[in-house]
């Protein structure tokens, strides 16, 4: 399957960013989970730009559910939702023509396509691709809910600005996911947030673009999910997070800080917590031989800088065959940090239904897990 | 597909460290591929322990095929190919008993198979289970060596010690992962890994162990290569480096280092070289969009200290359920980065092999893959 | 992937018959394959439900791509078909309430998806979802049309009428599939097509329906496509047609006519034939060790009369708990022979897509395959 | 995936007749399943050639595990099992060398692997292929009979002798089954069987062979298993099935049978029985709408007669270019269905195994499913 993700709940992503819609067919729902629309807005408004720093691009960005929902619940079969395309300027886009942009897939995409790809904003690599993910990873948000696992992401690091890390502990942290969960811009220091937002605006006024670290964390893993090598969760969650436009480095725990340790200070020593199995310190970020130890699993992901910048770029004229400046227009993020953070909590969430259905099965999705163990 | 990679090619991996054998069948070969049994056995050689620096346990890895090889050539049919575990010790192991071994899969690998798993000497989680990975890697490189293509891994950092960097220029880089291939411990710097050498020497004398980073590359690649969004070449061959034991974290390019730069600094130009279209720069590691550019992929895999060390450690005893020190015996590796750079080479073959029979079906493996594009 | 068929070509069925849609994603698909509207129309009318002999429902039957095409061709990206439901009268159905239909899905859809399921008009298991199956059938088609494959198929029995049996020799096959294709009611013998519709409205006056066998052939494929075991041709295409609505039994070339026979009956010589290997006969349907030998693949369904009949049935009244009698009203086929055919068509097409697509590459599709073998 | 099946519990088949081992690989099993070698034992006891009306060719068929299993008990990782090829007569099969075997796969597989493939004894095309499937279904066997899942199948036509037909009712046909398992010749009417196994024996005397019908039942499935359309239970189960070397047609409950019937006497009405909904006929074979209604799953197959015989047959040499007396040599089944029983029953158990895992989770297998549903 090239286009899909999963194996027990399978996500199929279509669209361009100038067509009809976009959308995904969502397979693998167990039937009579409550589609809840106000929670589906909140995600797609955490994922919406807003304000100076993003694009003036503006969707509604309103989630119809072509199949597998009826008065108000999953049926249990395929469940296709789209978006339609409405706010589309393709004139902005065909402006560069034969210009390659770089650091973007206009190459990769005609070298793959053989041309026949639609070029029209990005076409089938538009950030607006992630509109879907954010919707199917919505619902998988509420059936993990239920089930006592919280997903957060924030803005670790962005244009070279520090947040505050995350709490190590459990309960903070799941108190600060749920926090962040509310927050338009994602950062637990709200400080740093300004700074970083000042430092994206200076960026866009110079025609320039910034990029950083999401963290993510998830709370609330029973011990035992994943797969050893292929189907580990380093590897699942890794593929989707590279899924994410613009990710090009993925670090599970102390990630490449483990690189200068020694064993002795790497190992994660397990200890009694009330009677129950723990790690004194979370180095490996909740996994060990790539499956979950009940330990939060912590991930961070690192974005480059936005692509599209309105500075002048050498490059290619595919047409003439000759070396030219690309001036780009239209409308950029100068930053993509604050809206992929929705795409990096909705890809966690995609990912966990797959590994809890492969090992619990789909109807585990709204009844009791802990039935099913021995 | 839980404990299988791939979709047009794939590997399904099995065995236990001491059980009868470990293996991998190999799915989707063309007819037709000629057998080399001393390039597997070269192979399987950089993987071996050797030396002081290594385990002290030392495999036949004398590989077997069970199936799909005919007269020295594959049949097309489904390949299995075994090692025989030989040289097991399994009293080493079952010492540590009922204590779990910090950094290791031992608690996890109980939630999981709640209680039923093969404890010795780390059953499915051993490193040994890397053996036929390589096996399968090695027919992979000679179907791509015979279309042109060279992967190469050197320890671009081990135990705090850098190696020099690779070269970025095309026929310079090539020529260095070839020599790469020939040494037994993969480093451009041969000073550098002396000391490195040393370093590890040093972390077992104290009965502890180091990590570092292993950088891959691959030259050779046509462009067009992977999908958008799931089947990005980010995802694949970051799903197959997380399946590696001790990985913790996998960039492409400049990777986490593109986290402070603003986008004109990270955007790799594109030119014309001789009526071609590269880039300038290769930041984005061979990749746009998830899908090779024409320019060398790089992408590097941070593999943290080795967890099995000779140094007592606090831990949790399950039958017991109390806390305990832990002291292991038995032959551990102080670092696998020597080791498991022959495992990064195999993954990165394998990924690639899966992704041209996509594209240009399975017969393109021994065929003429130019002939098959319109 | 539980509502997904293929492995290099895939389709993702969705949809409600009194849903906002039904529709399928294709991926897999090369760019650059030209979207023939008209053909897909012409498929589509195959299909649909036409005069006294069918349903009352009418659909416009426009398929709308929400992505995949672009100016007229394929891109290569998923393609998202879909089709809107405008003609429901889910009234008639809902005053079935909860009287289960013998014979249908109303029972099984419930303990399936325990009651959450949309059950007007049959739901996801309505006949209406094979509208997308045709539509992308019609893209298959042209795809294997391209190269010198043709696929018909005739209803060789309907209510116990029988029609003129298939030629076997290969030029006379393919004329009497190329008729077929052009014809609204599929028989070789107008004469007897005339008398199957008059039992078909004989049995729509009794208040009942008919049954009956569709016969599909294939000419034009080549030797050495399918996979031997779980991927025979068999096994694929047996697979897809059971996936037709009220197929009860599938059999290739003499089917379970081989059962009272001897081998030395059964068996087909070779021969030569211009130089090329053939057989004599054709008993085994093209097919030997589930791969194709290059004579016709030919196979037979039969399907079940339509389950929905006026005449008063006893059932279940699953609200009372008690016996009750049910009397359908509403718009339902006496006979769905004549539009399965189209079915049959398509899934014979989507299987064989996926099939050379495996052998050859995505690229095939487009290009030329025999440049592709060694 | 070619040559594997499933989704939640895949098999991987691997093997050559005369290559060094046959096996497959289970993935998806879940931890703590006893493995019973009597009851694998038993039935491999079942498929072995026996007496006079079986080849000469006598296996140890000793099963052995790779993999996945450890005191006694599976562990949840794949299980790799195997069996040595000993009894292995090359020479027979080289004897027919270029001359190609009408009926079997001689043609197809060298088209398809292009001249590579192994051609002693039939190599992965073999009958002995089998061996494995019946390993592994003989786990999935036990795995359904825990949760009271019976099946059993019988010759219900041999060489045109007939049956006496399987009992309608549940408890008598559950009997039926069990009593089948039990017997070496799997039928009800042992004069029926003695005649059978005559008609066998004048076959093989005449150097001939023959085939006929086998139907095999399932008894205790719950209602609401499978999916409509690609994953419908007669998509699953026929695809396996026509995964059984010999097998050409595949029907459930009336099958072709219901060609020239109306839908009033081939609706299945419902009824009330002890409270729970059931079907008053069974002619849909347990399945509406493709999945299950809590009815008997029954099913048919063909099997053509087996292709090896010794009288003389018309074919091509393929080293010469002409036309040659074929006169086969070797060891042969004059009927394989007394067999292929064993197969069936195997291939049953592996598709209800993967449905039910799909539904509950792997850890449905060791566990209790009533617990999981809502």
């Amino acid at each position: 399957m090239k286009n899909t993700f999963g194996t027990a709940f399978t996500v199929t992503l279509f669209g361009e960013s100038h067509g009809p819609a976009v959308g995904a067919v969502l397979d693998g729902l167990a039937p009579g989970i409550a589609i809840n629309p106000e929670f589906i807005a909140h995600e797609m408004d955490k994922r919406r730009a807003a304000g100076a720093i993003s694009t003036a691009r503006q969707e509604a960005d309103e989630v119809e559910f072509l199949s597998g929902v009826y008065n108000g619940f999953t049926t249990g079969t395929p469940l296709c939702l789209t978006l339609r395309n409405a706010n589309t300027h393709s004139k902005d886009y065909t402006r560069t023509g034969h210009l390659l942009r770089p650091g973007h897939a206009d190459y990769t995409a005609s070298q793959k396509y053989l041309g026949f790809e639609d070029p029209r904003g990005g076409g089938h690599f538009s950030g607006r691709l992630t509109a879907p993910i954010v919707a199917a990873g919505a619902i998988c948000r509420q059936i993990l809910a239920a089930h006592g696992i919280t997903i957060g992401s924030h803005l670790a690091q962005c244009a070279g600005i520090n947040d505050t890390p995350l709490p190590t502990t459990e309960p903070e942290l799941t108190e600060t996911l749920t926090q962040l969960n509310t927050r338009q811009f994602a950062v637990i220091n709200k400080a740093a947030g300004q700074e970083m937002q000042q430092a994206i605006l200076a960026a866009k006024q110079d025609q320039d673009s910034v990029g950083g670290l999401l963290e993510t964390a998830i709370t609330g893993l029973p011990a035992g999910l994943g797969e050893p090598f292929f189907g580990s969760v380093e590897s699942v969650l890794s593929a989707l997070f590279f899924s994410i436009p613009a990710v090009k480095g993925v670090e599970f725990g102390l990630g490449f800080g483990f690189a200068p340790l020694r064993g002795s200070d790497a190992n994660d020593p397990f200890v009694l917590q009330n009677g129950q199995i723990k790690t004194q310190t979370n180095h490996n970020g909740g996994l060990n031989g790539g499956i979950t130890n009940g330990m939060p699993v912590v991930l961070r992901a690192v974005l480059k800088p936005t692509p599209s910048i309105a500075k002048p770029q050498n490059t290619v004229n595919v047409a003439t065959g000759t070396q030219q400046v690309l001036q780009l227009h239209g409308r950029h993020d100068p930053c993509v940090l604050h809206r992929a953070r929705a795409v990096a909590d909705a890809m966690a969430a995609i990912g966990l239904v797959d590994l809890f259905s492969q090992r619990y099965g789909t109807l585990w999705q709204t009844g009791g897990a802990p039935h099913c163990t021995v």
